[in-house]
C-alpha cells in the first residue's frame, strides 16, 4: 500500500514556509501587519494584495534559502525593490512570500580602468552615481522613479537618457541570478561582447522575476562627458515639436537627450516646478554631450532644426545648477501632473512606435483626450519614439475604468503603427491583454515554454508577464 | 496486444524524409555528391562531415517545410549560410539535412526615415550594403568573411565596426524563426526597445541554429557619416600600440574604428595588400566619423595619445580610394596570412577580455608564440578588448594538435583575466571544450534546459554550442 502525503492548502503552506525562514533567517523575516501592507503593491495602487510574509534578504545566500524552501512547498515568491513599478509586478500573488531585495545595496567591485561595476541588485540608480562620484564615471540609465538596479533589470527600464546610451538591456554586461529551486547562475560577465553560449543575461532581463531572482548585476559605466550643454525651445504646435525631436535623430545628432512634455504637462510642471519663465505650450528639452567641438555641432543642428520648424528660441541652462533644476521638473512630472488635480489619480501609460508614426500616434492621442473628456498630459521620450500619456481621474472604479478604455485606445493606435505596448514600464498584470496581439500566440507559447521549462512548479510571480495559453511544445 | 512499429535507424529515416521533401520542395532538393561536399564544412575544413542531402530553401515556408518532416522523423538538420564559420558550426551532425538559406536574399522592406529594414536571412552584409546605396543609410556590422546576415546572427557576429556601432546583437530589431517543429515565429519588432515579454530575440542571436532557424531579420541601419577619416599610426613597441587603443576608448573618444596588427601580421599584409609604404612593425589603424568638428576633436585626442605612447606619427588615407585599400588590407588579413605560409593551414583564434587586461594578455600570447616555435599573427579589434591570433600551421594532424595546443594555452590566458573564449566566431564544436570554465555548470544546466525545452527531439543542430552535461531541474 502507497503512503498517503499530506499536502496542506496554500495558506498553510505558506505559513510553514515562513515559520522554517524564521528558522533559517531570524529577523530577516517578518510577517508584520504594517510591513506587509508596505509589500501590497507598487505605484499601481488598486493592484495592492497582501504577502503572507515579507523576507528581506541581505546576499544571495538569502535569496537562494528562500526560493529553495518556497520551492520544496510550492510557495510562490515576488521580489520587491524600491515598489516603483507601476503595472503591479510587485503585487504579490496569493498565499505569496514578498522578498525584498532593498536592503542589498552593497557596491562590489569598480573597475575604473575598463568602465563596468557590480553591483547587489537592491542598489538603487541615484544612490550608485552618488558612490560612483570619484570615479569620473556614472551610470546613465534613469527611469523615472528611485527604482533598484535589479528591479531595472526585471522590467527592462530606461528613461531619458536611452536615445544616447542605450536601454538597462544595453547597459548590462551579467548578472548572478537565483533560480527556482535556490540554485545560483552568474550569466554574463566583464567583456563588452561574447560568442559563447544563450544569452543568459537578456533571457532574464526584463522577466520580471518569472524566470529567477536577480541579485547581482554587473554593469557598464561612462564616462562623465566633458562638456554637458542643456536647453529648451517651446513650439506653438505640437506637430512641430514631434518633427523637430525626429528629425535630430534621422539627421544623426548624437544627441544626449531629447524630451517633450505638452501644453498639459508644461502647466503642471511650471506651477510644480517653478519654471516661471517659461509659457504652458509644447516643449522640448534637450541635452548634448562630449567634447566642446562636438556639443557646439550638434547644437547646430538642432537649433536649426528647431528654427525651420517654428520653434520659439532656445533657452539656455548654462550653470550645473540651472541644469538641474530643468531636469528635475522633467523627473517630477508625474508629481507636478498629480499636483494639478489634487485627490485625483494619475495613471501612465507608455507606448512606443517607430520614429516616423510618432508625430501620427501623438496627434491621435490628442485627439482621443479630448473624446474621453479626461484630462490628461503627454511627454516623454520621443527620439526613441516612446511617449507617456499620464492620465488624470477620478480615485474610483469608475474613473479608473474611464482611464483604461483610454489607455486601451492608446495601445491599439500604437500596436496598428508597428509599436510596442510598453516601451520601458514592462507587463506586470497591466499589460497582459495586449501581449497576444503585439507578439502573436505562436511566440507567445515558446515564451510559456521558456517559463515552465525554469519554473515548473510556477512559484515565480505567477501571473505576471505571461497571459495565459497554450506553451510551445517541440 | 500493441501493434509494432517500425522505427527505421538514422540513415533510413533521413533517406526516406529527403524522399519525402523532394515531393513538396522538387528541385530544391538535392543528393548530390559534390553539393554535399560543399556543405560538409565550414571554413573549419578538419571538421568536414557529408550531409544525407541540401535543400535550397527559398522561403520562410520552406524551411517550415523542411523542419517539420525533419522533426516528425528525428532528422537533425543544420543551417548553411555562406559557411564562413570558422568553427565547425555548419559541419552537418550524422544522418542529417543540411538546409541551405543562400538563396534567400530579398530585402523586404527598406523604413529610411526610422533606419530599419528587413531582409531574408541567406542575404550576405555586403550585398545588402549594395542594396543599400542609394538610401544614404549602411549596415555597420562587419566580420571577417561574407557571412550571411542569419549567420551573423546565429553566431553572434561583430567585426570592426563594433566598438562604435556594437555587434549584430545591439543592431537586430526582431526575426523571423522557424522552430524545431516547423512552427513560424516572430520575436521582437521595429521599435528601438520594448518592455513586453522575454527577450526572444536575444535568445535566438547567438543560438547557433541549436533553438529554431533564422529565416528573416530586422536590421537597425545607421547613417553614412558626414565625414570620415582613416589613419594609421606605427609602434616600435607592442605595449604601446596596445596602451594607445586602451587609452582612446577610455577617454571616451567615439572612434568608428581602432584595429591591431603585430608585427607578423604586417609582414604578410604588406607583402599581400602592397602597403609597401608601411614597416614591419605593430601598426594600428583608425577610422574616424562624424560632422567634421567632431572628427577634428577625435583625431586631435588620439594622435595626442599615439604621441605619448611613442607612436611613429599619423600617415593619413584622405581619398575614399586610399581608405578602401587601407581597409581592405585589414579585412584580408587572413588570406595574408595565408599566402605567408604557402601549404601551411591558417587557424585563427578568437579571445576578448576586459580592456585593461588587453596588454598583459597579447604580450603574455607572444611569449606562448615565441615558445611554440610556431608562426603566427597578432590582429584584432583591439577597441573592444578583442584580438585573433593566426596560426600557420602543418596541414597534418601532428600540425593541428600544435596549434590547438597553443589556442589551449592563450584561452586559458583570457579566462584567467575574466575574459571569454569567443568574441565573435561563436562555439560550434571548436570551443566547447572551455563553456564550463567559462560559464560554470549551473549556467550551462540552464542553457541545456531551454535547449530540451525548444527542440525536446535535439533536431537542430545537435553537438553544437553546448557541451553534454546535466539540465537545470527547476
Amino acid at each position: 500500500m502507497q503512503s498517503i502525503s499530506f499536502v496542506p492548502h496554500a495558506a498553510g503552506r505558506v505559513t510553514a514556509v515562513l515559520a522554517q525562514l524564521k528558522d533559517y533567517l531570524g529577523e530577516k523575516v517578518s510577517t508584520n501587519q504594517s510591513v506587509c501592507e508596505a509589500h501590497s503593491h507598487g505605484e499601481a495602487l488598486e493592484l495592492a494584495r497582501l504577502p503572507a510574509g515579507v523576507v528581506f534578504a541581505e546576499t544571495t545566500e538569502d535569496v537562494s534559502t528562500v526560493l529553495a524552501l518556497c520551492h520544496a512547498a510550492y510557495v510562490p515568491v515576488v521580489a520587491f525593490g524600491a515598489g516603483t513599478s507601476v503595472e503591479g509586478h510587485v503585487t504579490p500573488p496569493e498565499h505569496a512570500v514578498s522578498l525584498d531585495l532593498s536592503r542589498m545595496t552593497a557596491v562590489l567591485q569598480v573597475n575604473a580602468a575598463d568602465m563596468d561595476c557590480r553591483v547587489q541588485a537592491g542598489l538603487t540608480r541615484q544612490e550608485l552615481n552618488v558612490r560612483l562620484r570619484d570615479t569620473g564615471l556614472f551610470f546613465p540609465v534613469d527611469p523615472g522613479g528611485e527604482a533598484t538596479l535589479g528591479g531595472m533589470c526585471a522590467t527592462r527600464a530606461s528613461g531619458t537618457a536611452a536615445v544616447h546610451y542605450g536601454t538597462i538591456k544595453e547597459n548590462v554586461l551579467g548578472l548572478t541570478v537565483v533560480m527556482a529551486n535556490g540554485e545560483v547562475i552568474k550569466t554574463g560577465g566583464r567583456v563588452r561582447k561574447s560568442s559563447t553560449g544563450y544569452d543568459l543575461t537578456s533571457l532574464f532581463i526584463g522577466s520580471e522575476g518569472t524566470l529567477g531572482i536577480i541579485t547581482e548585476v554587473q554593469l557598464r559605466l561612462h564616462g562623465i562627458p566633458e562638456q554637458l550643454s542643456a536647453a529648451i525651445c517651446q513650439f506653438e504646435n505640437l506637430e512641430d515639436a514631434v518633427r523637430t525631436a525626429v528629425e535630430i535623430i534621422q539627421a544623426g545628432v548624437p544627441i544626449a537627450r531629447v524630451e517633450l512634455m505638452d501644453d498639459v504637462q508644461m502647466a503642471a510642471s511650471i506651477r510644480y516646478s517653478g519654471l516661471d519663465e517659461l509659457r504652458p505650450i509644447t516643449t522640448l528639452f534637450f541635452e548634448f554631450a562630449g567634447g566642446p567641438a562636438s556639443v557646439r555641432e550638434q547644437i547646430e543642428v538642432t537649433e536649426a532644426l528647431a528654427t525651420e520648424n517654428n520653434g520659439l528660441g532656445f533657452a539656455w541652462a548654462d550653470t550645473p545648477d540651472e541644469r538641474n533644476r530643468l531636469w528635475k521638473a522633467r523627473h517630477n512630472a508625474f508629481w507636478a501632473a498629480k499636483a494639478l488635480s489634487p485627490g485625483a489619480r494619475v495613471i501612465s501609460t507608455d507606448c512606443i512606435v517607430p520614429i516616423s508614426r510618432l508625430t501620427d500616434l501623438i496627434v491621435g492621442v490628442k485627439a482621443d483626450i479630448q473624446v474621453s473628456g479626461l484630462q490628461a498630459a503627454i511627454l516623454g521620450h520621443v527620439g526613441d519614439g516612446n511617449f507617456h500619456t499620464l492620465i488624470m481621474t477620478e480615485d474610483s472604479a469608475a474613473g479608473h475604468a474611464k482611464a483604461l478604455e483610454l489607455d486601451r485606445k492608446i495601445v491599439a493606435r500604437a500596436l496598428a503603427l508597428d509599436g510596442s505596448c510598453s516601451g520601458e514600464h514592462g507587463v506586470g498584470v497591466g499589460k497582459l491583454e495586449f501581449l497576444e496581439q503585439e507578439h502573436g500566440e505562436p511566440a507567445l507559447g515558446v515564451m510559456r515554454t521558456l517559463k515552465m521549462a525554469l519554473d515548473p512548479r510556477n512559484i515565480l510571480n505567477p501571473g505576471k508577464l505571461l497571459p495565459e495559453g497554450l506553451a510551445y511544445i517541440g
